[in-house]
């Protein structure tokens, strides 16, 4: 590598980005010492920043710098809907396509024995907890619609029940804008099956 | 994006990364902070250290955090042979591709005058005195097959006839492992008219 430890390492050091191998990672650094220097430096300090401040929200574990996140503190949102995801980026996800105006659980994963993810891992005792407090009346269930997430999704229910709470999960069925042909056989199934009055 | 302002902040900062978009970002801060913090905090250290360091060699201007790069430094290097190349990255692959121990001269860019790049912004002056010096003898140019590399060779062979310098360029045709029907027509062409001994 032009026998630049330095362009080297910083290479080596991109490649722990998701998603960027050897090559991508070559092309970033070379960039960003070519045009983006600015730029580069600033990304540096911000990912500094947030790497040693972001932690987790008290009450629903999503990421946040204060010790109870933006939604769990904003008194505008609806505290008897719960609707628990995998992780932060299905939260966002959520937030940005729906007008949901209740709070979050976010697991920070899925049940996964054999990954090491059990119910403590997943914050279940403080789920549970939360529960029992009686201010939640709707636990909506937004895992991954994966082996492991459905696995994960039934376990919540089974919480919803013993605590008495009604437990609810996203509808299955064709996404909007696709064409049947190309639905999954599952998924086509699922719809038929699960078809709604057409009034 | 959760209320969490220091997170969207590091999402956008990532975006001046080539080939990084809203998406990707989101990926690459919410993978870091779930799962990378170590690495994160020690690519964030890199990249300071990288951006701040290196700069160019004086010699031959490929990215260097020496005043002269370990290629120009080289004694080893034969001195006779100079290679022109647009930027750092092509002299890394020329580096990593063949056994190339001559030494290289990096334009950072190539002739483009609508983009006010002319020749002074490619160190051309500097380049025309190396030559000046009488050490090298042979100009390899191996600027890019584009319409606008093909327009710096002119003018680098001109450079060097000027000089009384042998100048080559790389051989253009067929890649290997490449089949015919899929090769570009303007190559083949190319290939076929410069055809030759099969002995």
């Amino acid at each position: 590598m032009n026998g630049s430890p330095l362009l080297a390492e910083l290479v080596d050091a991109l490649r722990c980005l998701p998603g960027v191998g050897q090559k991508s990672a070559q092309r970033m650094a070379y960039q960003l010492l070519q045009r983006e220097r600015g730029r580069g430096l600033k990304l540096a300090s911000v990912m500094t920043e947030a790497l040693q401040r972001i932690g987790h929200c008290s009450q629903c574990r999503t990421f946040s710098e204060t010790p109870v996140c933006g939604i769990c503190g904003n008194p505008g949102r609806d505290r008897h809907l719960l609707c628990v995801v995998e992780s932060p980026v299905e939260l966002a996800a959520i937030e940005q396509a729906t007008g949901y105006r209740g709070c979050y659980f976010v697991l920070l994963g899925r049940l996964s024995p054999l990954d090491g993810m059990g119910p403590a891992e997943l914050g279940l005792d403080r789920l549970t907890q939360r529960l029992a407090e009686g201010e939640v009346e709707e636990l909506i269930i937004a895992t991954n619609p994966t082996v492991e997430g459905e696995a994960t999704a039934h376990y919540l229910a089974q919480l919803a029940r013993a605590g008495g709470i009604r437990a609810s999960r996203l509808a299955h069925g064709v996404p909007l804008g696709g064409e049947l042909e190309f639905v999954d056989r599952g998924t086509l199934a699922h719809a038929f099956g699960g078809r709604q009055s057409a009034d």
